[in-house]
């Protein structure tokens, strides 16, 4: 057996409700594959083009401070498996804000366009095969990054790899214990239930109300979105499907694969598939009042609240106070993209609406740390031209470049660090100015921090 | 008679309720002091400690602007007095304001300390007599400048010029024909009525509502805080006040001066005191709710309200857009100090709670253009240093001037002008950059206008 795991807590019942056992992972033959998945405004103004929900540090943590739903899941990740070896799937655009926000404590596995889940997971475990040499005995659990869990949610995982080690089933899906009747989500009909595990009888996608009803009644669970199994098992459909690539290939060739879900190529057509049942708080927060719900009426930010204020939620990323008086049942949030606010149950009115707006996004959070526009002339319909700042964290560099046809002015006005352009290496400190040509690029490197107001002006012929 | 003046329509009834006339005023013998009162926060986030509600430039006018209330009354007394002379009796902190605002087009009497409105009419007529040379026997109308009235106030006004004229009483009021039952004003009680006019029997200071009721079914009016008299009548009062001063004696003494009302120091003592009666428009617009109504579901900057937003009124000055999804009844106001979101009746919590904000304000109307703050150390909690941007009309010239401790950098991103330090005088075009050194001052000149980034990092010795 690859996997070894202490037992530390009562192994008593194997039913299909209990969570009573801890596996504590002592080795490496094991790989996370998270699915971060794009990006989205429906958390609009936090998320946008370029911030997909779960880089938003809303999430309470400790006393006072906030983490992403990517942070928080690794944590509890590395709670329950130390040694654990995690790759984040993602899409190439969210390279810089999955470093920033978990260093480099992951591998991150870009696509180079999207696709879907198939060709996602395909791309990861190619890359564990290929560029890792994992040998096709490894356990790998592939799961969504955006999902708001208990600490117990992580110990099933570890129960799913026990049945994939075990030999119960070559595929293992987390069954999720349904709170209330849905026909949003995929159900999955359990057989009879073997050593904390069941095999799966038969899938029903998105069923009417009715048949929801009954599939609960009957003790159908709903697909997590999660999957256990060896990585050789894996390797050998991916091969069924795009051949014996390397990862550098298929890489190479991603944008040409069928773009088909992991469910469909992979889950429908598995011979031999279980499921591990989760009965814990499982949330998407993809939408306004799930998260406003969990951020509750503490909120965010510095804000304001009248005596006479029910029910509000104020999430503020600005330097500027929010002031709240008498309303009921709001969620207010404001951002440097623009400002919300929506009666707590926004439906589906939100997202079209916030689909018109033409404003570029204004905050960026990069690998070595944070970009804000503080004004752009576009947004006036104004001449061309804008302002922003860059906050560097201690001991990083960022690159510097200037667009043709403009010229970029850097001021420093805290920490200190140096740059180089060309041969040209200087020291900064608050105060320097740097300017770039248009053209130009170069790098900027900080000590303590570094601090900078850009500001990108037209490219005037000067005499 | 040193006012003359040509009748263009009805003159037939002059009953006390008789609108139907148009006086056009020919020549200078006539002046306006029109009192800017002080700053406040019941309007936050668009006033503040230095932009007082008459400033806001919220009220629709013409095809898509707007105006304020300062220049919609100035705007309104000039299409009636087309040559009076305007005076504006302030505090120093709104002189750069209404410069700003009304140009060049009247003189501005600002008093060193906010007394109460005798000691600034005081000063106001003492400037008209000492520094204009005005005759005793010009007519002064006094009125506040934060009223939104109908253009037939200021035919009103023109009214009360002529009874003064007339010899019908020395010293004329206008009395509002009262709208509601309201204990919150003072109620005047006129005799029989004369030609347009009516002497007053006795004032009653805000009284109960049952009185209010009684005093209005008798046919009283309400205080408006316009008053009409010659210059040589309240001349005679202010000496008897503070004997015989000259202007700059008076200016020089302003903070010893008692602190009194004209209602108290001369309309009470007044031996021959009449008013002139208004029925129309007359509303404060100081607090939220009177100003939304104003502004109208319409609102002011950018935004998007869903479809099943109802009775929401928002104002936006930022550039950023605000969103707006299923809300009903509710104030959304955004500046560069704040975001308000209220109740559509704030009552009076909102000004305690933005009574406890402790930043200083961000935006600034200067004579020469603007300076808004787009990010500060302090707002932040951080160390010193802020970014603001200022905005220079054409052919305006401004201060340059950096505080000890500190450098400022100015960089130009856009328009053209110049600018002067010690001797050295340069060019001003995008992308220049300019660094002032704590403790030295210039001017800046604008050629087309400018747009410049000013940043003020803390003061580093240079090796």
């Amino acid at each position: 057996m690859l996997l070894q795991y202490a037992v530390v807590a009562n192994f008593t019942d194997f039913g299909l409700y209990s969570p009573v056992y801890k596996v504590i992972i002592h080795h490496m033959n094991i790989h996370m594959i998270l699915l971060s998945g794009g990006s989205g405004k429906r958390l609009w103004p936090l998320s946008n083009e370029i911030r997909s929900k779960q880089f938003l540090r809303v999430l309470g943590y400790g006393s006072g401070g906030h983490e992403s739903m990517l942070q928080r899941v690794f944590r509890q990740l590395r709670a329950e498996f130390s040694g654990a070896h995690v790759v984040v799937a993602t899409g190439a655009a969210q390279r810089e804000q999955i470093l920033s926000q978990l260093g480099d404590f992951v591998d991150i596995v870009s696509e180079p366009q999207r696709r879907d889940t198939f060709p996602a997971i395909a791309l990861a475990t190619t890359f564990l095969h290929d560029r890792c040499g994992s040998p096709d005995d490894d356990v790998v659990v592939v799961l969504p990054v955006d999902v708001f869990t208990e600490q117990h949610y992580f110990t099933t995982l570890g129960r799913m790899c026990e049945v994939v080690e075990a030999g119960g089933a070559e595929l293992v899906l987390m069954g999720i214990a349904p709170t209330f009747v849905s026909s949003r989500f995929g159900y999955m009909v359990p057989g009879e239930p073997a050593d904390g595990y069941a095999h799966i009888e038969r899938f029903v996608e998105k069923p009417s109300l009715e048949l929801a009803t009954d599939l609960i009644a009957g003790g159908a669970l709903w697909n997590g979105g999660v999957f256990a199994f060896r990585l050789g098992y894996l390797m050998e459909i991916v091969r069924s499907h795009v051949g014996n690539l390397s990862f550098s290939d298929l890489h190479e060739t991603y944008g040409t694969l069928e773009k088909t879900s992991f469910d469909y190529a992979v889950v429908e057509k598995a011979t031999s598939v279980a499921m591990v049942p989760y009965d814990g708080m499982w949330k998407d927060l993809g939408t306004w009042d799930a998260l406003a719900q969990e951020i509750g009426p503490q909120g965010i930010g510095e804000q304001l609240l009248s005596a006479s204020t029910e029910g509000t939620v104020v999430v503020n990323e600005l330097e500027i106070p929010v002031v709240v008086a008498g309303t009921r049942n709001l969620i207010i949030a404001a951002s440097p993209d623009g400002i919300l606010v929506s009666d707590a149950q926004p439906g589906s009115e939100l997202k079209p609406l916030v689909d018109t707006l033409k404003h570029p996004p204004r905050f960026e959070q990069l690998r070595w740390g944070t970009r804000t526009v503080l004004e752009r002339a576009q947004d006036r319909q104004d001449t061309a031209g804008e302002t922003r700042v860059v906050e560097l964290a201690a001991l990083q560099e960022a690159p510097i470049s200037c667009a043709m046809g403009t010229n970029l002015i850097m001021v420093c006005s805290t920490g200190r660090g140096s740059w180089t352009i060309g041969g040209d290496t200087r020291q900064v400190e608050p105060g320097t100015t740097i300017r770039v040509a248009g053209g130009a690029s170069g790098v900027l490197y900080s000590g303590e921090g570094l601090r900078i107001v850009e500001i990108v002006v037209p490219n005037v012929e000067n005499v």
